[in-house]
């Protein structure tokens, strides 16, 4: 363990503003959402259903397949004609048919007779079973010779096989993966009632930014957070839409919230919310919603602001960029995904890697710290983990960086050479 | 291990065609790859450039800050003057001015003196650090007490600590994330120039197929696998397009084929793929493109063909809706990714977990089983993967499956109680 970071210990960090701990915090989070009233259903075609949320359960109308079918290309035979077949002492079957594909075959073969039959072929009556093409040999024009036995409903689907009718098949707030949309098409679904896509109204605050498409005048510079919150919000499944950068002056910063909240289930506005001389965030979020949170042990993302307005949530995100994304990530991100009306199980939604942490990182403790990273890998196949080192201002710190890991605030820091689980950006 | 599988042997398998394994496919494909050329380079606005592929390298044409700026609130200061500073014994300095935001300061403090300034104020001339507000008590309306001394640098972000001009940030081949973007909108970059998005061109093949939109009469059944593998397409970041569903006829086949491998990179035709008797995709593919592969050692997905014309790619996916999209996963995503044009570290691109396998799985040696499971977690937090039987042909078990694990060709199975890599469905 590290000596204790004097420089930002939480005596501090909790000395003028009612921090909370980092699962406090997301404590709070999570009971205030339960609390959110749940969106009017869409209809949309199913084609476009790809990461959308199921908002009704999916039970099948049918059995698939409708009636038996072949899995193989061979001939369909009655099973019994073929046991005790091998290569010295085949059996000998009459080829008196053929089930054309997309045929649906009124009458079966005769007595040691068979049919012709393709990969999804319909099985015709008094039959049970296919004989692999690999497993015959065709000894005349109409003669086989089968060289291995069947079991009866061997290499055939049977009806209902795939999907019984009344089956449950998928739950609300399931997230449609390909195979689900494919499986739907199968039972002739072409529109699904699913959750609204979640709209995300973001803007940046300073009289010091101006947009990214113009060249600021010394003194001022460009704004990097709406972009970089737009595309974490489009990342997360959202819509984000821009309301430009706002200077500081409360009329104005608040009719930006006010009528970003009208348009939209979430805001964030970014800068303005630490606890400084020009702090408007927290006054103008008192007048439009109930402050649930501001001031979070994590660093970097501290000053955060989370706040309610009936069921839309406003944020308040630090003016650094790398703060602001950190913030998103354990804010905004779980308001997205709980608004979304997704269900998650407890597979793990990351990827992470295991590395060996390549240099002491000391924490206060009582604080969540987020340490960005790149990776090496060793030739042994071991990942190594290089904290990218920037003040917390830096975005260049997370370009150059793989993901992060996190040191809680049980621990004081992390020794170089220890273990740590990397979570991998996307 | 198991007892060897002998239904579906390796010696059965080869015997009729030429079956490879696995790897020798994956290494025809990739020397194939290599052949083909890269394509006509985008123009895209920087906000729709999330998840596409640079297509050039980036260099910073500016210093990132541009000047040197707070990032705390509190005071600008001579770092001088504060050393030795304590709770018992402050240093005390007048406040003989204020950093507005946005501004530009011409002149700085005086001795003794320091400005107010806040997060992200410009530092003002004759001044080297910033003392943070928690560390500063205010004694009368001018002068405050300073408990804690800053070194030189402290608390600010000098010029060109973020990015420094000629710096090279971001390399040809890199997929665009949201911290790339926000810093590219700070360095003023509105456009860049990406890959273009690779096109895949789908159909489905058969007599007995008809659209999911549509009733199918007996004998014939819904199209599946287009909404499939449209989607998986989808996911993978290409643009699919649909061209319906195509009887088992040569001249219609033909023309479709064409008429799709004309409009897109990737054309994929699943159904008619399997060596039997109506098996028209091998004739067709060989009539429009180079065929490279027919028949790979894998379950499910065997009778997968895979063809080249000059730069364009065709493949014959199995019309078993699970084969087919074993099959996509294996030969046709890597196809995407090449012509994406990005370049891939080697991290691990997909959500894994280790699971204790809950079934004996036999594997004929020399061929890669695909096994899909569900997972569940238990109490000590380990999972258990349990394997989803049924047809190859039935999409109802990827649906019911969170993930799939790979048996190796060098193996002949796996034993209840083993851990298995999962690969988790995104």
């Amino acid at each position: 363990m590290m000596i204790n970071d004097t420089e930002n210990s939480v005596k501090d960090m909790l000395g003028r503003s009612g921090i909370i701990p980092l699962k406090d915090a997301q404590k709070l989070l999570e009971e205030r959402l339960a609390l959110c009233s749940s969106r009017a259903i869409e209809d949309v075609p199913l084609e476009q259903c790809l990461g959308r949320i199921l908002a009704q359960d999916i039970c099948s109308k049918e059995d698939i397949p409708p009636y038996p079918r072949s899995v193989m290309d061979g001939y369909a035979v009655k099973a019994g004609d073929t046991y005790g077949a091998t290569e010295g002492m085949p059996a000998y079957l009459r080829v008196s048919g053929e089930v054309k594909m997309g045929e649906f075959p009124e009458a079966g073969p005769a007595v040691e007779c068979c049919f012709k039959i393709a990969t999804g072929g319909l099985l015709p009556p008094d039959t049970d079973a296919v004989v692999m093409l690999e497993h015959t040999v065709q000894t005349g024009t109409e003669m086989i010779e089968i060289v291995k036995p069947v079991a009866p409903g061997e290499n055939i689907i049977g009806r209902g096989d795939d999907v019984k009718k009344g089956e449950s098949l998928l739950k609300s707030g399931h997230c449609l993966r390909p195979q689900d949309i494919g499986l739907l098409a199968g039972l002739g679904i072409t529109t699904l009632g699913v959750q609204p896509l979640v709209h995300v109204g973001i803007f940046s605050t300073g009289d010091e930014i101006v947009p990214f498409d113009q060249t600021p005048p010394p003194g001022k510079v460009r704004d990097m957070n709406s972009v970089n919150l737009a595309a974490l919000a489009e990342k997360q499944g959202a819509i984000p839409t821009f309301y430009g950068v706002v200077k500081d002056d409360e009329e104005l910063f608040l009719a930006a919230v006010q009528k970003a909240l009208e348009e939209n289930d979430i805001v964030i506005f970014s800068g303005s919310s630490s606890v400084g001389s020009r702090d408007l965030g927290e006054s103008v979020v008192c007048k439009l919603a109930d402050l649930l949170i501001h001031g979070v042990a994590i660093k970097p993302g501290k000053p955060v602001i989370v706040a309610f307005s009936g069921s839309k949530a406003l944020f308040g995100l630090p003016g650094h960029p790398v703060s602001a994304a950190v913030a998103f990530d354990l804010f905004v991100r779980p308001v997205i995904n709980s608004f979304s009306g997704r269900t998650f199980s407890d597979l793990p939604q990351s990827r992470t890697v295991q590395a060996i942490c390549k240099r002491n990182m000391n924490s206060a403790g009582g604080r969540t710290d987020f340490i960005r990273v790149s990776l090496s890998r060793k030739d042994s196949g071991e990942y190594e983990a290089h904290p990218v080192l920037g003040k917390s201002g830096a975005l260049s710190t997370m370009v150059e960086a793989d993901g992060f890991f996190r040191i809680e605030e049980s621990s004081q820091g992390v020794e170089s050479g220890e273990m740590v689980v990397v979570y991998l950006y996307d």
